[in-house]
């Protein structure tokens, strides 16, 4: 069934997770599409449409279980367990991610972090031993790790995100801002302000 | 035109360029959607639909000229001019944004940098003074920027994307994980590593 459904679908459900989780905080019980439509600025038909690749949730006219819609969303998405992770690359950038206090709460873990300046390698960062990335794979093989998160300049990006995969990490969360390649079986995200900005300059260009 | 435009075709053009602009670095003058698909995990039919919403660029099997075709989607983005950008928080993610070296060779600059810590307003962070929030306005009536950089914790982020908007700012990039909410002439995208995650244990998730 996963091959049948838009990429694009499944992106949009860890949003409709996170607000029903905030509703759920809140004491709701219920909520319907129109509503959850409009605290994330999607057609309640997208909602409608969205959920219905994975069978019928809610009844007409009577909305959505809150806390059922979340714990299913959350089978869907394989978010019922906890995900280790790696890091390569801890500059600015990599203690930022070591320090962000958002991955825990939602199951993510960094289990081990990676760099490759021999002042960087041994210290301590929140409570992370940072170690050479030469060591990698004796640690992904003593220590699995699903996930890999890549914060190293643009220039060796490319070649992490290559060892890392050759270490059998199946997803890559990617900060390097280059058109980083996978294999198929390999999952990749970029995390990329400039896309970003450049696609929002296209709405706001022609105001001045 | 714009409003006709689906905003995920938006948000493919800067990738697009990016490709693009590595091509031309590379001394390559010529390149169908054929191969450009190949580099970007897209399908050339995907390409020419995203492009044929711009008019016609190329020639039937021959291909795309690698400058023009840049210089085209830089017009469409409005990437030919420079664009001011103020941020908001300055704890270990802000300093790893004002730190961040993509910007600028893509035309993105902080002008300003702001914080409501008594401990960190007045400091130097990488050339920036970091400034008080409540000085917001007062910098931004007398320092036009257009897009505002949101890095504080969730719990403030929605004041300080209100207090943006309400200061004229026009596309929020915001790092806060949250649902965050903007009026509908202002652009918003979040940059969420967490949603990224959750949308790619969907596809790892069952092959423990």
């Amino acid at each position: 069934m996963a091959l049948e459904i838009p990429e694009v679908v499944i992106d949009r459900l860890p949003v409709y997770g996170r607000a029903l989780a905030l509703l759920q905080r809140q004491g709701r019980e219920v909520v319907n599409s129109q509503e959850l439509g409009e605290r994330l600025g999607v057609t309640p038909a997208q909602i409608r449409k969205d959920l219905s690749y994975f069978g019928r949730f809610g009844k007409q006219g009577r909305g959505y279980n809150v806390a059922r819609l979340l714990e299913e969303l959350n089978q869907i998405l394989g978010l019922t367990r906890e995900w280790a992770m790696v890091l390569v690359g801890v500059g600015q950038l990599g203690r930022a991610i070591i320090g962000y206090d958002g991955f825990a709460p939602q199951g993510f873990r960094i289990i081990a972090a990676f760099d490759d300046d021999p002042n960087t390698v041994g210290t301590l960062v929140n409570g992370q031993t940072i170690r050479s990335v030469s060591t990698l794979r004796e640690t992904l093989e003593q220590n699995k790790a699903d996930i890999g998160i890549v914060a190293v300049p643009g220039a060796s990006a490319q070649r992490v995100i290559d060892n890392l995969v050759d270490c059998g990490v199946k997803a890559i969360l990617n900060y390097a801002p280059i058109a980083a390649q996978a294999p198929s079986h390999v999952r990749i995200k970029d995390i990329d302000p400039v896309l970003a900005l450049q696609s929002m300059t296209f709405y706001i260009k022609g105001e001045d």
